[in-house]
């Protein structure tokens, strides 16, 4: 299968399938939107996102070359669970969901007719659906790919084509790496937002003034926590122990500044202090990644 | 004493003060600034970002008619420490410290010819020094002020004026509420990135490729990290208790989080999310105070 010749299926037009679905159009590929909210598929036709809208999502499945998933990880879970039983299952499929593990054990049941690839491209914006996508969101973010045994060679080329076709440099990793991972590089980020703000929220409560005095860069820190819950809630439950380890690292961390901080244990603290800033700063400097899309 | 008449010596010009030097120079009192750096000074001087370059303290106090500090809160406390000792008092002090208690406490011994006020202005940079500053860096910004007993109505008017001069908000608040409520919203958020970044560092070591696999968001999660650990430092020690209360609510809600998760609790889990979720997005919204300078 080439790309640029190929009838491309995406199911779910959201931000990631509708930002794919404009970056890929432009390359040759037929692309087929599929959505369950009409409105989407209206807009999606309307704006001419896709080259097809589509409602039924067994035909779209069985026609086209590559059915790509841009759905919440559990829905994912769902659509492969009932590929070759209530719909068809596609010649080839590759999904774009955050967790991996779950994701690859439902293709390892699929019909030995289809061959799949498990993705996870690592951008994103706050903001979701149709309306927030940009054709320029993938480029120069990394993306993870990741193979079952059964994937054929052909496939991973396929998916390392579709990789760079959106300016995205692949990354072949297995799927227990990967949810180890990202369960620290973006899950735990999105915890600590979270706990930030549910600590602030406490004290907010009982003085007002709290929100009159937030610190110059306290809008970053707590940003994530703004995002989309039951998205996310798809993500912490696919990938739990991965995410309590995480979650264990950064209580660790952050008893271990308190207990300094009370001991009046200066240069431990600001040993710690120099540690987290100097990497910081390496990655500002010498590897600019993981920007936000 | 009306500003725009007034003689302000400025001492310290990095960020905070030259960038208050920029934005007040314009609307008419005549600034000196004063800087152990000679490097600073000699750019202060060329790039005129005040009247007058000092090096000599005593006689820049001695002749203003009001004194602003914008050095580090331990090196505030020790100037105020030797002002009416070995460096003259100066009429009228102000100062930007990042924490008030210990402030105040060196302000209450200051000879009685001194009218003092305590002061912080909520906003910043990432990046420091003369050439990061900005005359607009305190627009918009809320910028709390702490009298003491000693300090007269007159030097309260001054300080609302000097306020609203640079366009920021005036909050009048006690040093102790004020230190409370920072530990939350300023010193929390930078511990907590300085804790996410720790807790990446560990595994980073094993595993290069978690660099590669940075999440959309981690760069503004973890951005505090990268700041000034000197700095850093003065804040933390001279609020140990409140930042130790603060990051005991901030550990609570990470282990709350963790239990729920492990448990499997998707109800209580969530709630939670959607209250921090509900929290954050009311302040872009309802309350967009605090950006980033």
């Amino acid at each position: 299968m080439e790309l640029d010749r190929a009838h491309v299926t995406i199911v779910g037009l959201g931000l990631m399938g509708a930002s794919l679905a404009r970056a890929l159009r432009t390359q040759g590929p037929m692309i087929t939107g599929v959505d369950t909210d009409p409105e989407t598929l209206r807009l999606a036709g309307q704006l001419r996102i896709v080259d097809r809208v589509e409602k039924d999502l067994a035909g779209a499945l069985e026609r086209c070359d590559l059915a790509i998933l841009a759905v919440p990880v559990r829905t994912c879970v769902g659509l492969i669970e009932r590929m070759g039983r209530d719909v068809p299952a596609p010649q080839r499929l590759l999904d774009l969901g955050s967790t991996k593990s779950a994701i690859l054990d439902a293709m390892q049941h699929l019909p030995p007719a289809c061959d799949p690839l498990g993705g996870h491209p690592m951008c994103g914006k706050e903001t979701s659906g149709l309306q927030s996508s940009d054709p320029t969101l993938y480029a120069g973010a990394t993306f993870a790919l990741t193979p079952l045994e059964r994937t054929s060679e052909e496939m991973l080329r396929v998916g390392k084509d579709l990789v760079r076709a959106l300016g995205a440099r692949p990354l072949i990793i297995g799927p227990g790496d990967h949810d180890r991972l990202v369960a620290y590089s973006s899950h735990l980020p999105f915890l600590s937002a979270a706990g930030l703000m549910l600590a602030l929220e406490h004290l907010g409560r009982s003085d007002q003034r709290l929100w009159d005095l937030l610190g110059p860069g306290f809008r970053d820190s707590s940003r994530l926590a703004g995002g989309n819950v039951p998205m996310m809630m798809d993500i912490l439950s696919t990938n739990r122990s991965q995410i309590e380890a995480a979650l264990n690292d950064m209580i660790g961390a952050l008893v271990e500044l308190q207990t300094m901080l009370a001991s009046g244990d200066e240069t431990a603290l600001a040993d710690q202090l120099r540690e987290a800033q100097g990497r910081r700063r390496w990655l500002e400097v010498d590897h600019p990644s993981g920007r936000q899309g």
